[in-house]
């Protein structure tokens, strides 16, 4: 068995550039149409990002080629090669989204990395300098999705039926392909991820391309699946892992894990980067979105005009409720990760 | 403060009938537009039941309605008059949806009042005697929704903001309207109700309607407002109530109540008719509808094509994670249910 990494998490298909034009493929028309944002400026990437074009490890990719995309307009005269200008476009950018902070470090970390370089460089050697550091840094991300899909799979039993919500990315997604290549009989359970249906669009058409068998259901459903039996593992992403081991995900992840608790099925989170800058839960900094975000689906309403709807985009699952977290340095309890990290 | 009872629950919006079209109120184009589902016979009602043009408490005032229905084509000569023709038509409509056995229950109970009568009448006395059966009973189950209603009240505080799932009727709107007349603030969340949106479409217009305020939430969203401290009690209709407590329904149901269960708040379930001929959850006849029914919403796919989808219509929820059951006869803890009934 092959790995195909899917259409979605192919690094082209979740942005590039061309001279001032960024384009970042749309997730909110995926797999419906297969096309992409253009964007003309950091703004616009920015302001992209915060409409959800594309999301859960998707900003992290677009800030990492807004790196080199801001280096090359420095080196075509576009954008003034100033340091401050250059930080100053990728705050604009890391700045869309506050409660995933993996974007914000990671970014941050080069920065100051460019930053100690940027005076000894010519434009032309910044880009090629710039280019470098996004190049190892793609690498390390890759070295370390890889080991997490290694450490998932070694979680996941033969004949495991598994839930997951939202878009959990290359962490599920190469955990479920190196289960299945160890010869374990898996199959999947799609929250369809209301509001924006990121589990029916986008995890289901993924797992579906590289041959693991997968069912849509509705938010509600899963619990009605584990009280069956039906379900073995609950598995998700993590928008942030705090130190005190509260995991932060898609809304609707709470619901099943304390689910997942009541009828003793595990709950696995993957963070590739928990957050040593934030103590414990009360250091979230939560984005609320727009209720009336969830009053239309596919431009048609859910009710009646004038009657108004809350969207608290995220849910915080207190760290006994979480079995496993799966990080870049192996599988730990939450009550472990303050101590190693 | 008046009780205006909307829309939705007014006897003639929810169904009639002239000669021999029955017209159904169809719940499912509501509130987009107020329509009724055109039936010729008692085949047809019976599959409008099934495809959900009307649903809860619906097909029990549809199934009454039918009783007058039949008398009537008799008495016009364009159905036999003979009783096994009349009870067979009965049976289409009543075997619709096998979950809920409340309409079952109370038209073979009428239907067994009828038959002790029909030797002795001539088709025009038997449909006076049909709509004396009838509007007794009507009158019975107002009087019942209506206690219900100042039971429910009694257990909500001022204050408070409920939590409900799907479109809980009568009883639920009666519990909110004599709460709020006895001076207690409510405010109430209700859960947007995939795959059909009858929490969005019918209960928020309906809430909305009668002066309560009401907010929409994806389902997904019960629990985070629980852990916030911002849902004081989960509500909800029953499809079914079993002999040892156990509550059947709408699906997305159990996950809130476990949720409610974990954080310590109330869950009240109403049921007008627990049902004694089902000993325990084991004799649920549970309706499995067709996952396609969920991959389309408004007309508009959600996944790809070829992704198929699983559709469990109804949560069951255990005795244990139930606080109160407001019935016919009061309020009863799960516990309570199999000795007084």
């Amino acid at each position: 068995m092959d790995l195909k990494i899917p259409y979605l998490l192919r690094s082209k298909n979740i942005c590039y550039f061309e001279g001032t034009n960024f384009y970042i493929g749309n997730r909110k028309e995926f797999p419906f149409k297969k096309n992409f944002a253009l964007c003309k400026n950091t703004d616009e990437i920015a302001q992209a990002i915060k409409s959800m074009v594309t999301q859960g490890g998707g900003p992290l990719q677009v800030a990492l080629t807004s790196l080199i995309y801001v280096a090359n307009l420095m080196d075509k005269g576009i954008v003034e090669y100033d340091f401050e200008i250059y930080s100053k476009n990728m705050q604009t950018i890391i700045n869309s989204r506050p409660t995933n902070t993996t974007m914000k470090r990671t970014i941050n970390t080069l920065l100051k990395k460019i930053e100690a370089e940027i005076d000894s460089l010519n434009t032309e050697q910044f880009l090629h300098y710039v280019k470098e550091v996004v190049a190892e840094k793609e690498d390390e991300l890759n070295n370390i999705y890889n080991n997490m899909g290694l450490w998932g799979a070694s979680l996941i039993n033969d004949g495991d039926t598994i839930l997951t919500t939202c878009f959990a990315e290359h962490t599920l997604i190469l955990s479920l392909y190196y289960a299945m290549r160890e010869g374990k009989k898996i199959k999947v359970l799609s929250n369809e991820t209301r509001p924006y249906f990121q589990g029916s669009r986008l995890t289901a058409p993924s797992l579906k391309e590289m041959g693991i068998p997968v069912e849509i259901i509705c938010d509600s459903m899963g619990s009605y699946f584990m009280r069956q039996g039906e379900v073995n593992h609950y598995m998700i992403a993590s928008d942030l892992v705090c130190m005190d081991g509260t995991v932060v995900n898609k809304i609707g992840s709470l619901p099943n894990a304390i689910a997942a608790n009541y009828y003793g099925i595990p709950c696995t989170a993957f963070s590739m980067s928990p957050d040593v800058t934030k103590n414990d839960k009360s250091m979230i900094d939560m984005e609320l979105r727009d209720g009336n975000e969830l009053l239309n689906v596919f431009n048609h309403p859910i009710s009646e005009e004038g009657i108004t709807a809350l969207y608290p985009s995220f849910d915080v699952i207190d760290a006994n409720l979480v079995t496993n977290i799966v990080t870049n340095k192996g599988i730990f309890s939450p009550v472990q990760i303050g101590d190693n990290f």
